[in-house]
């Protein structure tokens, strides 16, 4: 691992959550041995991580190394192609941590035309932040990311159902950022109607607030609920035709679909290309059955519930091949919670 | 967090295992920022950590700083007190990260006395590693760590029972070390006769072979099991007469035990002051329940089983205050699978 790559991916990291459906990228410039240059792809339509790079130099970057976790593009979108500022800034070699699937891109073709040597330098990391890029392209749905959290022994709540709370507070604020990176967030009926959450990501300085997404199924909504007033107008999808009363306050989806319709739905009629999935066991274990899953992140508390009902994952299988095989990709220690990030295999 | 006191805790690491009743214990001497001896207390009677790190000394640690995980010891035991040979050395202050709880020793009025500055410098992780041996010193008991090994959602094996493999070949070979730092490793009847264990530390080189402890109950112990071939002698406690006949193989502990009993004899009489404990869910839940452990590591697999009747944990609560809390005190990753260190909280 280049401890460049690292810098640049943690450039990327910046600006997760801000790009919509453009992928979020990060670059640093390095001439012999010191960053000189660094920039994020911050906001849609605005200057790509290279060219904010080259812009931000302390010095000349003629010459320099640029390290990008994301090969530069080569076309003219709404910005003009990183490449063209690349070479006419006399950078010298391009390190580039993925490798764009998007025929139109190929830019390590146009860089080599030009003499500048451009290097694949894959980053663990990286991977995973773009595999969820290139799923919503080619797929055309929503990047999907689960979310539990649970006890040592994989339980969601005690068996009476009491799961206030199951993590710590540092393990509670993370999930607002996870949130607030996320154009939706999803949940079933049930935690509507019970907990009746107000599903915004609750930040310092104010985040991005995910369009709530409900599973409503056949209940009924109700008035007075704390998403009315959620900044964005909350997705309902029901075969309740009751709720079609309801439509004022929130976008009534009427029918019966299944959960990758319902992603269909949000990909094309709502532009939401990341969704977050806060359900209950019944609503995971759907997700995960049907594979329309792109990350799995869980917090475990240092906790044992015992036996339990409400386990992470209601399945049940006979042989050692048959069960649901995981990578892990990242760790984070939250005082005694554990935050785990994991991807299909 | 010093990290010279990180060296010394690296130090003490290396001796892991080899020190039976003695405390594992590490220290680094620095003088001007530059570490100029490491020692660590590698067998019981041998030169404490101290002393082997002032006998290392690159260059004169007169006027030097000490790290040393544990305070040192200011009586004559089997070696002379380590305050001695730091007083005799001139070192000028001495940073250690655990105070020793037994009265005898009580090392730092000794060195203030002759005017060197003793400084208690906590460190998260060496307290995890003195709690056991000071366990043992005060409940005439052996450290207990229960060792487990679930999928992502809690699950020991499947419904079934397969169980082959729940964690990957990193994290079976981690065992082993584990295996070969503790004095004993206690299973159930169940595993034994099932699985047929030959209960050795396999390490590369030769490790130290704990000696097998089997909670036998009323079940039968058979001829040619391989544990007969364990270089020490097994301990099987069972109230099952018959086994008697077994006594030239076996060490035949036979009556009623309660588990609690049976730590006490094995601490007693077989010299035994630490011990994993690999059962089933029957038999970690019991001393999870009694309250007879201090750690608990747990190999979580990547993977979801679903439901099983194989809990880690079997128990049941009704509210968030009775379910058992544990503390969180080391992370480790091998490859997807995680090894999680958690103490009694």
């Amino acid at each position: 691992m280049s401890i460049y790559m690292d810098k640049a991916i943690a450039a990327a990291g910046i600006a997760g959550g801000q790009t919509k459906k453009n992928p979020t990228v990060g670059a640093v410039i390095v001439k012999d041995g010191v960053v000189i240059g660094m920039g994020s792809h911050l906001l849609m339509g605005t200057d790509h991580a290279e060219v904010q790079a080259i812009k931000s130099c302390i010095e000349d970057p003629a010459g320099a190394d640029i390290y990008v976790t994301l090969e530069p593009c080569s076309h003219h979108g709404r910005t003009p192609p990183c490449t063209e500022a690349i070479i006419n800034a006399g950078i010298k070699r391009v390190f580039y941590a993925v490798q764009d699937e998007n025929p139109k891109v190929s830019g390590h073709t146009v860089l080599e035309d030009k003499g500048v040597t451009a290097i694949h330098q894959p980053h663990e990391k990286s991977e995973a932040i773009y595999d969820g890029f290139f799923n919503h392209l080619s797929r055309k749905r929503p990047n999907v990311t689960l979310k539990s959290a649970v006890s040592l022994d994989g339980k969601l709540a005690l068996d009476n159902g009491t799961s206030k709370w199951v993590t710590n507070s540092e393990s509670r604020k993370d999930v607002q950022y996870l949130r607030h990176s996320h154009d939706a967030i999803l949940t079933g009926g049930g935690t509507l109607l019970g907990d009746n959450p107000r599903l915004t990501a609750r930040i310092e300085g104010g985040g991005n607030h995910p369009r709530p997404v409900i599973l409503l199924g056949g209940s009924l909504l109700e008035d007075g609920l704390e998403i009315e007033s959620h900044p964005n107008k909350p997705v309902v999808f029901t075969d309740n035709i009751e709720n079609k009363k309801f439509s004022g306050k929130y976008h009534i989806e009427y029918g019966q679909f299944s959960n990758g319709e319902i992603l269909d739905i949000l990909y094309r009629d709502y532009d939401i290309s990341s969704i977050l999935v806060e359900g209950g066991s019944k609503t995971q274990t759907a997700f995960i059955k049907e594979e329309l899953y792109d990350q799995i992140i869980i917090y475990i508390a240092p906790k044992l519930f015992g036996r339990s009902k409400h386990e992470l994952f209601q399945s049940s299988f006979t042989a050692m091949e048959e069960v649901i095989h995981l990578k892990l990709t990242d760790v984070e220690k939250l005082q005694s919670d554990l935050k785990l990030t994991y991807r299909r295999n």
